[in-house]
């Protein structure tokens, strides 16, 4: 008897006859493989993950990970704070909550706005009533997708994006369209022929999705006088604009830019998050969105989730009303400056030749270019193995392309980790150039594969 | 010049030509209409939401909700433990975490469910690698509806069944198909003759969805004989069972069930929640699941929310190890009992003839029947001028039937409320009946629409 060869999950037929179906599950070892809807082909594991036991061992410097850094949090005073919440408020602060989020966070909320803009005026004005809180901005991704793409659909991302919002738009079956970034951000005309194309094959994008401040992955941001032109490019072609800014507030010398929703308010979805700000581990951001989407969103989050945590959202509430918080990020933001100086000066005195990178002026992330015939995919493990870890610029391409480059992230490891990181992946990198010189390839290759899912890690 | 007739905008078109679809989104106000997806058809606003306003005032006396009472928590101590865990280890309870949950709350969960069971080999068994922390058991079900169904696929419910459930189903365009119960729950021969009417259909059922424990909405459980009968029944026609079990500890007696889960582990997702036995605020549910589903499961997670907050997470954890939570669940049990006694006892004195109820042994809720004429739903605005709230039935099928029926939840008024609620609620049907009587129609009709978003307080 011949073996059925093993099929991929993503590969395995849906809605099929149950016979071969059957036969799959059989050799899968998971007998419910026939019975997953056809959008699950799109969800698949990142092959990064199976490396992250060994990666988080504390030998290794962990340049992969998207991970805020806490150590500056005022713990005892915000314990005390929770506790008081917790003991006088329990009652409703451990109840169920409003589905669009907690009445008094939502005031708040345009406080913090405020801040970033520079003015209340300056945010592009809004309601209590516009902003509706989600369970990180994940979910707020993955509610619009939800509630804007079809199968097949097209969404107009940068190239390259945020694996996690690749991840939603690829487990509702969109088709990911990445439009051309440089040190200015998203290039204008390549948005415009990104949407002319569209126009001429008789398709439109449902959205652009876009990090135009200290972008994930490549830490720059969208230039101030392209901004105009992108909003007034997506309005004249009719498509939306989700605008995704966790970072805004993290430029090193305290500079913003005017948000894209500023600019054409009934055009753009503007996603905020106290993960980088506060704390991640709360899962507490915000949509602020037109009217009618707000109304939708509202929807989506009963369906997703009945509400987000009431007990998560009054958190960060006492948070912003009992603590300094604009000291607080004023000292994050000196603090990620330090770490971004310190890995800036190691790839300069690092680097071989022929690599590149960019220059942040705020966040989390630095994107970095290697010379031809390097593939920072399949040099990952070997990176592991000189105990350093970084994130394949492959997760961040809708296709699996990007294997010329890699993030490395300055957020979490103090400034001499992060040298000592830099100087064992220069090592790395030494030795597969020197393996290209001498034998004109690298390690082995992997496939290039499609979006993956988003390791927390890669966050 | 004749205006355009609004539309509603579950008939809105979808990927419509432009100009039909702008022509509707100008009526609607919204500007965005034809950008939706399809399945924002079936997301469609619970009209009681709008009465909500009217009915959370304090001299209404709500029967509507699901909320839990939390009277009986122990704050104090509770506040003094969570400030020590944000002193102690904030560094980690307020940073991102696993998708799949803390590692030690999930050792936890096992310890609940041996609570449960009487023991844990009485479980079924399983190890904390096969359980799935979640957002809630909404999001636990909203992740399995989106990994199962395609659109149009068929899911398996009884008859009626949980709001929410029924929200996601309508989500993913899933089509439901209500079983029927009696006083010992699901009936099994109605549950062979679906799946006999599906094969007939060349069809198959992704899953049944069952809450078998003092059912929501019902208050009944599935007797214990019935259960082998149920999982045969569906291993044999190959359906996934989803069960949903956040009451099952809060049986009055202190009587508990065998899991479906315990009589076939591979073919049973497990639902558990903390919501009823600690705090909803929270939203920490987990489902427990076959490997392959579980592993899904993850990924379906990362796409939802990267992470559920590592923070109420570990407030979770917390209260099990600090607190005699098996005591605080025995007196969460006689609080209930007590609410269910003093309704029932005002039913019975109160209710006109032609009336009939269920009579609960555990849980949140009594399923009231009325006489024929009277529609539950068009009574409802009558009741809340009269200061009382219930869910009507019709939210808990989703082709919008039951208007004969309703819900009452006696867990969150204290007992002299919940008589004098039930006394005013005897008098709007009384008045309905002379209604009847008289002119052979209550007040007007309102016409059945398909499930509604389950509006928090409906829970």
């Amino acid at each position: 008897m011949t073996p059925t060869p093993p099929v991929p999950r993503s590969l395995a037929p849906h809605g099929a006859a149950a016979a071969g179906a059957t036969a799959a599950a059989a050799s899968s070892g998971d007998p419910h493989l026939d019975r997953y809807a056809a959008r699950t082909a799109g969800m698949t594991a990142s092959e990064i993950r199976a490396l992250f036991a060994v990666a988080s061992r504390p030998e290794v410097v962990s340049l992969a990970g998207g991970m805020p850094n806490l150590a500056a949090l005022p713990l005892d005073s915000l314990g005390v704070e929770v506790g008081q919440l917790i003991a006088a408020e329990g009652q409703s602060a451990l109840q169920y909550g409003s589905a669009q989020g907690v009445p008094v966070l939502r005031e708040q909320i345009g406080e913090v706005m405020a801040f970033e803009a520079g003015s209340t005026a300056a945010t592009g004005g809004f309601a209590p009533d516009d902003v509706v809180v989600t369970v990180g901005s994940q979910s707020a991704l993955d509610m619009l997708t939800r509630l804007f793409v079809d199968p097949g659909d097209v969404v107009l991302a940068e190239s390259p994006s945020y694996v996690g919002a690749l991840g939603s738009f690829a487990a509702y079956q969109a088709e990911v369209r990445h439009v051309a970034m440089d040190d200015d951000g998203l290039v204008p005309a390549a948005l415009e022929e990104a949407l002319d194309r569209l126009v001429r094959e008789g398709r439109r994008a449902k959205f652009l999705y876009t990090v135009p401040n200290f972008h994930n992955p490549v830490g720059v941001s969208l230039a101030t006088d392209r901004r105009p032109e992108v909003v007034e490019l997506c309005r004249r072609y009719g498509v939306l604009i989700v605008e995704d800014n966790p970072y805004g507030l993290l430029g090193f010398d305290g500079q913003t830019y005017p948000s894209l929703r500023s600019l054409d308010p009934e055009n753009v979805v503007y996603l905020g998050s106290f993960s980088k700000i506060f704390a991640s581990g709360l899962r507490v951001g915000w949509a602020l969105a037109p009217h009618g989407i707000k109304d939708k969103l509202v929807l989506a989050a009963e369906s997703a989730t009945l509400c987000p945590p009431a007990f998560t959202q009054l958190v960060v509430s006492r948070y912003l009303a009992t603590h300094d918080w604009r000291s607080q990020v004023k000292s994050f933001r000196e603090m990620y400056r330090e770490r971004c100086e310190a890995m800036l000066a190691a790839l300069e005195t690092h680097l071989p030749a022929g690599c590149h990178w960019t220059r942040p002026q705020g966040g989390f992330f630095v994107w970095a270019t290697v010379p031809e015939g390097v593939d920072t995919r399949a040099m990952l493990p070997r990176a592991i193995t000189a105990r350093v870890a970084y994130a394949s610029g492959t997760g961040f391409h809708a296709d699996g392309s990007g294997s010329r480059h890699m993030r490395l992230s300055f957020c979490y490891p103090p400034p001499e980790r992060i040298t000592e990181g830099v100087r064992r992946l220069a090592g790395v990198l030494d030795g597969e150039l020197e393996l290209l010189r001498t034998f004109g390839v690298t390690g082995p290759r992997s496939s290039a594969t499609g979006p993956q899912a988003p390791a927390v890690d890669t966050a």
